[in-house]
């Protein structure tokens, strides 16, 4: 059998495990929208036995055998199929490093663990979380031997972003450290004043935004969940969700959001994107995208002036007396705050590095899990000065930990980084790009980030893309520039 | 290994398959009632995954040499395990006999048969569809030589409801005939007049109906789709579906139709509802539920002596000028129609015994395909005194024969029977009977049809059932008594 027909093979048996794949998330969408309550249980015995039919195909030795020999002959491939291959390759040699023993112990450790993370941030008491998360942190040790960089952090950033280091983030954390301390120094204090919308009105609201900038509701659909997120259910079928509250207009920024999560989603590589489950994105790709249109077009003044109008018509109650400039400072201010998910977009990269600076800490530098809560009071009255009032509010806040998500949050700031640079890089090659913004005219964005971003970003990594792209390393500069820039006072 | 544990393995082996099932009814049920249209081909691809996979595991070697010798071993297990080993050692036999080649050949045809079917029902043209008829006609009589019985359409009946045979129905459906021709000519001609009401009011108001009938919202949901259907996806999971109309109140008895058998499939052992798929239940005992609520209980003046009132509230200007009678006398019309979906409850087995008498004739009788639409319009003219203008109307009308479903169609009527012989045994066994209804006791009504037949009905056929429960056979007499004392003019 020619290398060819061997992966032609390979592609149908990836294409199999991608339609699992995507049913899995298929089946936790409903789980988050439209089940009932007592089907929980059942459905997480559901859901444990696609994985287990996942797992089971992707570490089965048909596959491994064809995946060494197309390996061995990657010059006979065509460049994106060494691409494909090569990540699949990676993946493969992860995937069969771990017995499965130790993929069983992980497996009901996380379990319980996020049972227990729930009660602990209910009950706002850490000492409920603590045991377990001490285990999580010691099988975490484990994976960073089995990855053969014991006790280094970089073994499980390289899991979320490939290549990913520490000494690639610490730079550039360390200026965005220091450019926001001036930011907040220069930044008037103000008081957060509460928006009262009927949740029917931010519903059809946000369809409207989604609609905007090129969100295809021929291929997906928005519902109501506790906590939004955007999922991929088959190849023509990517869903946002969002949650609504009478009392501020979060979802509004929620929808570009997800729905810039959803937009890469819809203009990646269908040819390849077929055949990579969902973990086999570059995150940092991904949270680029969602804060490109969530921040840098959905804070601007150009992107509201139009919808403001429609906001007067809709609601004169609660706009009719605001004027834009009025608007737009109400949806921009900068205030130092305990919760991550609801932090601007400038004190939210402080909240990052909090946790990068403890996951490190408790990975290589033997801080003890007892520990994290006196840690994290401590940076965040120092790098913010507000101090949580309890644990619930403060280490126990995010669900990352309790899942094992260690390496996963740098991601998030790093998405930052790379929507300025990205933004940048777009404004020199589209010198016009003033016009284009007050033109309203997202399909053109979305065309060049099609082009440039979403189809080649389907097999590469950020640190490759941003390269190849720009001409630039990752670096916080252009992200720091339109910070100081925007909140320059 | 001792049978026991044989039987332990062979249990989670089906237990797997079961929730595979779930999952695969879950993605279906997401393809009627939420997908975006542009997902529609990868949902196939899905399913057919998902399709292969149970497929695989059900015919799997070791699953084949588990059953084989716990089957040998039979009486060494509980009277349960032993009806529960029978009927997958059945299945299995049937499975097994049936080549990899025929299986794959009998999804293309219908595959293709339905499009043909939609295309065919849409231009009201049944030249169309006749080849594709053809085509499974054919292959349901080799169907027949592969299960022993060679042009005998009780191969095809026993696959739908086991030990099910035309020397049983036969003598059923001459009853009915004979019994219907009377009624009719007794029964005066009415015009049916229109229920203008608001879909939201319908919404609202049918999830009442299913709560008054103790059908459980937390384990189950009702959603709107274009052809109502009830399905279980999870084990606490079973969710109803609905159509709504503004001009008549069909979503009101849809409602209570969908959710009989959702009360049935709530209702089940739940030992071995969790080892079942959704193909192994029997249909007749499940039509029976379905008919009993949206019949027997649902078009009865006790019923809807409490509830008329709040329609009265709830829309003063539909139903305000109105008296509970009138409403009664409408919403029980008999008249003879075309559509077989939007039939009274005297006439809709007319439609049956029309359908099965030209499955009969096309399997046994040697009836070629392209003369079906002339036999149909001959017998609805006879049987029921209407001609259809077009084959839209006529022999088009229902799916069923495009995904090969020729059997089926008689387990409709049969269930209708069936509802009648439970109800004459209840009220024997529960002499205030009267009482019950007065009172509205519906939660009583439904525990004895727990005990006596969801929870039984689990692991036994309809005949064996209504044999055990009541003593009789399956005989249309109590229908027919039903029927001729409601309608008796």
């Amino acid at each position: 059998m020619s290398i060819q027909s061997k992966l032609k093979q390979l592609k149908q048996i990836y294409a199999e495990i991608t339609k699992l794949d995507q049913i899995s998330c298929l089946v936790s969408w409903d789980q988050e929208t439209y089940m009932p309550p007592k089907a929980a249980a059942g459905r997480s015995e559901q859901l444990a036995i696609l994985a287990k039919i996942i797992h089971q195909k992707n570490t089965s030795p048909q596959l491994g055998q064809l995946l060494q020999v197309i390996y061995e002959n990657l010059d006979q491939l065509s460049t994106s199929d060494q691409r494909f291959i090569r990540q699949k390759y990676r993946q493969w040699q992860l995937n069969t490093r771990f017995s499965s023993d130790f993929v069983s112990l992980w497996s009901s450790t996380t379990s319980q663990a996020i049972e227990a993370w729930k009660i602990a941030k209910a009950k706002k008491d850490f000492s409920l979380f603590a045991p377990f998360l001490h285990k999580i942190v010691d099988l975490l040790k484990q994976k960073t031997q089995i990855l053969g960089q014991p006790n280094n952090y970089d073994a499980l950033l390289d899991y979320y972003e490939p290549n990913l280091t520490k000494s690639i983030i610490d730079p550039i954390f360390e200026d965005i450290k220091t450019a926001t301390k001036q930011i907040l120094a220069n930044v008037p204090d103000t008081h957060c004043e509460k928006f009262i919308t009927p949740i029917k009105w931010q519903k059809s609201f946000t369809q409207k935004l989604l609609s905007i900038i090129g969100y295809d509701f021929e291929a997906g659909r928005q519902d109501q969940v506790a906590h939004p997120f955007m999922t991929r259910v088959g190849d023509n079928d990517i869903r946002v969700t969002n949650t609504f509250h009478t009392n501020n207009l979060s979802s509004l920024f929620s929808a570009l959001h997800e729905g810039g999560h959803a937009l890469y989603e819809q203009g990646m590589d269908l040819e390849y994107i077929q055949l990579l489950t969902d973990d086999e994105r570059s995150l940092v790709i991904h949270e680029s995208q969602s804060r490109f249109w969530e921040n840098i077009i959905g804070r601007s003044e150009a992107f509201w002036r139009p919808l403001f109008v429609d906001m007067q018509t809709d609601l004169p109650e609660v706009f009719g007396k605001m004027s834009l400039e009025e608007f737009l400072s109400k949806i921009n201010i900068i205030k130092p705050s305990l919760i991550r998910v609801q932090a601007d977009e400038v004190t939210y990269n402080l909240h990052i590095i909090i946790r990068y600076e403890i996951e490190k800490m408790l990975i290589e530098q033997g801080l003890k899990v007892n520990e994290v809560p006196q840690v994290w009071n401590q940076k965040y009255q120092e790098y913010l000065g507000v101090m949580p009032a309890h644990d619930g509010e403060g280490c126990l806040q995010d669900v990352h930990w309790s899942i094992g998500n260690f390496g996963y949050f740098p991601t998030y700031t790093l998405g930052n980084v790379l929507s300025a640079q990205i933004w940048n890089y777009y404004k020199k090659q589209n010198p016009n790009y003033q016009d284009i913004l007050n033109q309203q005219d997202y399909p053109a964005i979305l065309f060049w980030l099609q082009k440039n971003v979403h189809k080649p970003g389907t097999l590469t990594g950020a640190l490759e893309l941003v390269k190849s792209l720009t001409g630039e390393d990752l670096n916080a500069g252009h992200l720091i520039d339109y910070l100081e820039n925007k909140y320059k006072t």
